[in-house]
Formats: structure tokens, C-alpha cells, sequence
């Protein structure tokens, strides 16, 4: 019996870390076995990608090199690491997975969505999570708190129109998808954990 | 006026290293300003690439990752080193290019040929070099070589079968293609240099 795969996803600041420990204490309490995993990264080399595509490079990244890493680092994520656990039986609860190279890449960047599809053909060969979160925050609001928790990384950098553009991607994307479901986080923490805890034990049942 | 981007291919042990010095020294005497490269890397972000691709990982590393971050690392070198240096007017000597992909992944890996070109689109968007000198040994005499400079990395580990379907390959796309010199390095070293020297001039004419 495979586990499922559950993603979470949002821009900076969206309040996805608090989401995935709760998540996972929420299928804990119904005796479900559960790993986490973040992208870019989640295994040795995977998280070595993570640190090219993170550091602050003096020379111009180019989109196309960025897109390259991110989608290699996903194949380590999930030829060694995802499907495993999903094949032992564990669910696998994700911070992004390929939403967020759709958003920020697709959406964000405006890569052209043929190099998009190609990619992510080559690297999931069909797969997709069983179910993903989607934390709705204004790009002004997740900014700032991200920026109250220290420094941020150069994509963080990249300007304001740039996190509206994939603000806008994600919520087209997940109107699109009914295995998106999309949580309004500019509430309240304790209502937005609510939401979220309803919409996975109904994804339980 | 554009410089020109001489490559110079083959096996671990086929010599290249000599030769593109010696290819360096006669640039100069014909007093051409030019710069190296080298493939993986090149650039700061594309060095780091490389290592990623050459560490000796424990965790499987899925064919379709190191392509990617071979492309990745190439995109990097292109877009920062080869394009500026060539429209500076200078010109640049590249140990290894795509043909190398096209060899080891291509041929050796048995990657699909329409991954392998939806990649190199992406990347290059129709860039190829002026000349490639191409230098054919044989894998065991080849291996033999490396092996006597010390340690053999992730990728040289791969075996004898890998490398002769990458030879192969090397020589297919060589004979399809006027702007690949294919140079016997199983002759004396003197003998190598002469062709190469001559190949060069011919190509400066």
C-alpha cells in the first residue's frame, strides 16, 4: 500500500513550516508514519544543488540554469527519497515541490512554458502529490515577515512585481486543480491551522 | 570582429590537456589574444556545478541529473565567459563542449536523443563552435593513462563498455560534422602535435 504525498506551498512568509509540523502531527495522532522533505534539497546532493541555486553569485544566474538545478535536485528528491518512503508506506509531507517552480519559474520569471513542461516531463515522468496545500498570502505581508527572520536569499531579492507575478501563477494554477487546495493566510494563525487541519482529515477519509 | 571557440574533445586520457596549451602557444605566436575553459565549470557558479556533478556521492545519481547539471554549469559558462570573451574579439580554447554531452551521455548513457536535444536548446540556442579537434584513443589505453595520474572520479569509475559507446559515438558525430578534426592520439605525442598544429593553421587560413 503506497503512502501519499502531501506539498505544501506559498511565497515567503506564507507560514508553511508551522503548517507542515502541523500537518504532520495531525496524521501522526491517526497513526500514519510520515517524513519531510523540502525543495530545493532533502538529500546530500540535493541539498548541495540547493546551495549553487541559494548563494548569492556574483556573476548573472541565468533563468535557464536556475530552472536546470532546481528540476535536478527535485530527481535526487525523488528518485532517493520520496518514492522510497511512499513505496515503504510512510507519507512523505513536502515544503514545494514542482507548484513552485511553475509559480516562481513559470509565473515569476516568465520562462516559456514549453521549457517548463519539457523539465518537468524529463524529471517526474507523470508524477504529482496526492495533495497540496496552498497558503495564500499578499507578497507585501510574506515579505515582511520574512524579512523580520533574518536576511533573504537571492531569489527573496528579486523585487515585488516579481512575487506578485507568481502569487498570480499559483492561484491560477491551483483554481485549475482540484488536488490544490488553497488556504487564505492572511487570517488569523489559529484559523488558518484550522482550515488546515480540515482540509487534511477530509483528504484522510 | 568575433574570436573563434576552438574545443578540444576525447576520452579521459586522450591527451587533451597538452594539446590545448599547445593550441594556446600557437594562437599567440599568430598573435591571437585567447582564453581557456574547461567543461564542467569555468565560472564561479559553474565550479561549484561541477562539483556536484564529480563528488562521489552515495545516493544514486539519476542520468537525467547529471545532465541537467551539465547543461546548467555549460549555461553559466556560455552566457559569462565564452560569448564576452568572443565578442571581445578574443578567442577561446575549451577543454570540452556539448559534443561531450552528446559522447558520454548521449552515447555512453544512452540518454533519449530528444531529451538530450530539448537540453542543448535550451542552453545554447544554436551556439556551436568553429573547430573541434577531436582526440580518438582507444578506452583501455586511454583509462590506463588517467589511472596513472591518480584517483579516477565518479564518472571515470562508469567502465570499460561506457567508454566505448562513448568513443563511438564521438566518432559517429565526428564524421556527420566538417567542423570536428578527428586526430589519431594513439600515435607518438610529436605525431599528435604535428596534426594538431596543422589542423590550427589550416583552420587560421
Amino acid at each position: 500500500m503506497m503512502g501519499k504525498f502531501i506539498v505544501v506551498e506559498g511565497l515567503e512568509g506564507a507560514g508553511k513550516s508551522s503548517v507542515i509540523n502541523l500537518i504532520v502531527d495531525t496524521l501522526k495522532r491517526s497513526g500514519i508514519e510520515c517524513e519531510t522533505t523540502r525543495e530545493p534539497g532533502g538529500t546530500p546532493m540535493a541539498e548541495a544543488i540547493r546551495e549553487c541555486v541559494k548563494h548569492p553569485w556574483e556573476e548573472i544566474v541565468a533563468e535557464e540554469t536556475e530552472l536546470m538545478l532546481m528540476y535536478a535536485a527535485r530527481k535526487q528528491l525523488l528518485d532517493n527519497k520520496i518514492l522510497p518512503a511512499l513505496r515503504s508506506g510512510k507519507w512523505v509531507v513536502g515544503d514545494r515541490h514542482d507548484l513552485s517552480s511553475q509559480a516562481y519559474q513559470g509565473g515569476g520569471r516568465g520562462i516559456d512554458p514549453n521549457i517548463m513542461k519539457m523539465l518537468r516531463d524529463i524529471t517526474l515522468q507523470g508524477f504529482t502529490p496526492d495533495l497540496t496545500i496552498y497558503l495564500d498570502v499578499e507578497p507585501e505581508a510574506g515579505l515582511a515577515r520574512a524579512r523580520g527572520r533574518g536576511e533573504l536569499d537571492r531569489i527573496e531579492l528579486a523585487g515585488l512585481d516579481f512575487f506578485r507575478r507568481t502569487r498570480k501563477k499559483y492561484c491560477e494554477l491551483a483554481a485549475m486543480d482540484e488536488s490544490i487546495i488553497t488556504i487564505d493566510a492572511m487570517q488569523e494563525m489559529t484559523t488558518v491551522h484550522h482550515d488546515v487541519v480540515e482540509a487534511v482529515s477530509r483528504f484522510m477519509r
